[in-house]
């Protein structure tokens, strides 16, 4: 039995999230389904984290146990022939033998998000489910001050989902930059690790600030309100990329 | 009655191309049917150019005349209302009342296209039906050196579809820029105009270039031997967009 190390690709727009789900595909059945096809062992695919319904990632990682004489290169072709043949939203970008005591998500030492709204008169077409519109102007200067007082360590509760099962609201923003690419506004994202929906609720917010709804300065008060219904709506999932998770 | 000037974006994936066809979906159609929703008229929207099935549009640009009192933003608001009642794949990026004597199609000066490839192991996700993919390693340089002999005034028939007609073979590449940005290579390729299939026509031949099925100075006597079936396969459609018009 070896332990492998996949990062994923996939497009959460069909998907019910990250994990296995009775009543709709996730990302983490297809894996599963795939690895199936090939192998004939039914395995668990553990991964650094769920992602919601909707939300896409670039870079999650998972591992999985094989009992397999394929190398690495055959197993992601194997994976991906399979995938395709289940036409899941779902790549395997790469496969590497786990280190030794290897986790995806024990294991992982930070996680990176990015955030694109489209910002422009005229919905998106070509990038149709992978960003938030919004057309009317913002103004990313004073985004950008509201977000510098989101770094750093806080209690987060107001930006934290109900659902969250987190023991503590205490986390650490490692960074939180904002910048204007074309049409796009694009949010970079890192922390050792986020509570449930904190990514989509500090975005979701500081476009209220974005579009002259909140000064910059009461993004400070709403964190220290310890209380979600001090911040803004959770912006939505599409926009919302799991990046990379490192360890 | 006033001429506008529209300027477009489509995803082609899901339409027969740009003109109106009686056995499915077109641009042209969704955007005379969101015309006719909101002044009631039956109009013609002529495009600069043609784009086949599959082929999305970054930049198309159009003309219509319409008797109403709306202004452009009012009319930028009511197309792209009515497009996205009809789930048309189709969004306005601006309109603009248009010159004295302006034509879509016979007042532009250029048109510019890219190509984009995706060159990695993994298939597309994010980018399914927004990329060639191809999972080989690629020479970029050799690419390169290949497009080098397509810039300028030649007779382009080995790059021509059996279907084309235009008048003459005989047209001026102006650019044919190949670059390497993350898993991507992209094409830039600008000209005053094109031949059917001539973008796909020569990215299929350089992508024979870049795999190291034929040399790069191989291009040169394909060009000059004036015959489709010297050239390399056609791309696919799903990698083009028509970036731009120039007037």
């Amino acid at each position: 039995m070896t332990r492998f190390k996949l990062t994923l690709e996939y497009d959460g727009t069909t998907l019910l999230g990250w994990q296995r789900q009775l009543d709709g595909p996730s990302a983490q059945e297809y894996l599963e389904k795939a690895a199936f096809g090939f192998t004939g062992q039914e395995v668990e695919i553990m991964a650094a984290g769920r992602t919601d319904a909707g939300v896409h990632a670039l870079g999650q990682v998972a591992h999985v146990d094989l009992d397999t004489k394929l190398n690495e290169y055959r197993l992601l072709q194997a994976f991906n022939a399979h995938l395709r043949q289940l036409e899941a939203p779902v790549a395997v970008l790469k496969i590497e033998v786990a280190p030794e005591g290897f986790h995806a998500r024990f294991s992982a030492q930070g996680r990176g998000y990015i955030y694109r709204i489209l910002n422009r008169a005229a919905p998106p077409i070509i990038d149709k489910n992978r960003v938030w519109w919004l057309p009317y102007k913002l103004d990313i200067e004073a985004m950008r001050q509201g977000a510098a007082y989101l770094l750093g360590h806080h209690d987060f509760s107001s930006f934290r989902a109900a659902a969250c099962q987190a023991k503590s609201p205490l986390k650490t923003l490692d960074k939180l930059d904002i910048e204007r690419l074309g049409e796009e506004i694009i949010f970079t994202v890192e922390a050792r690790s986020f509570l449930h929906h904190q990514v989509r609720n500090m975005v979701g917010t500081l476009k209220q600030v974005g579009n002259g709804e909140i000064a910059p300065e009461e993004v400070k008060n709403i964190l220290e309100k310890k209380d979600r219904s001090a911040a803004g709506p959770t912006a939505p999932a599409c926009g919302l990329y799991l990046s990379k998770v490192v360890y």
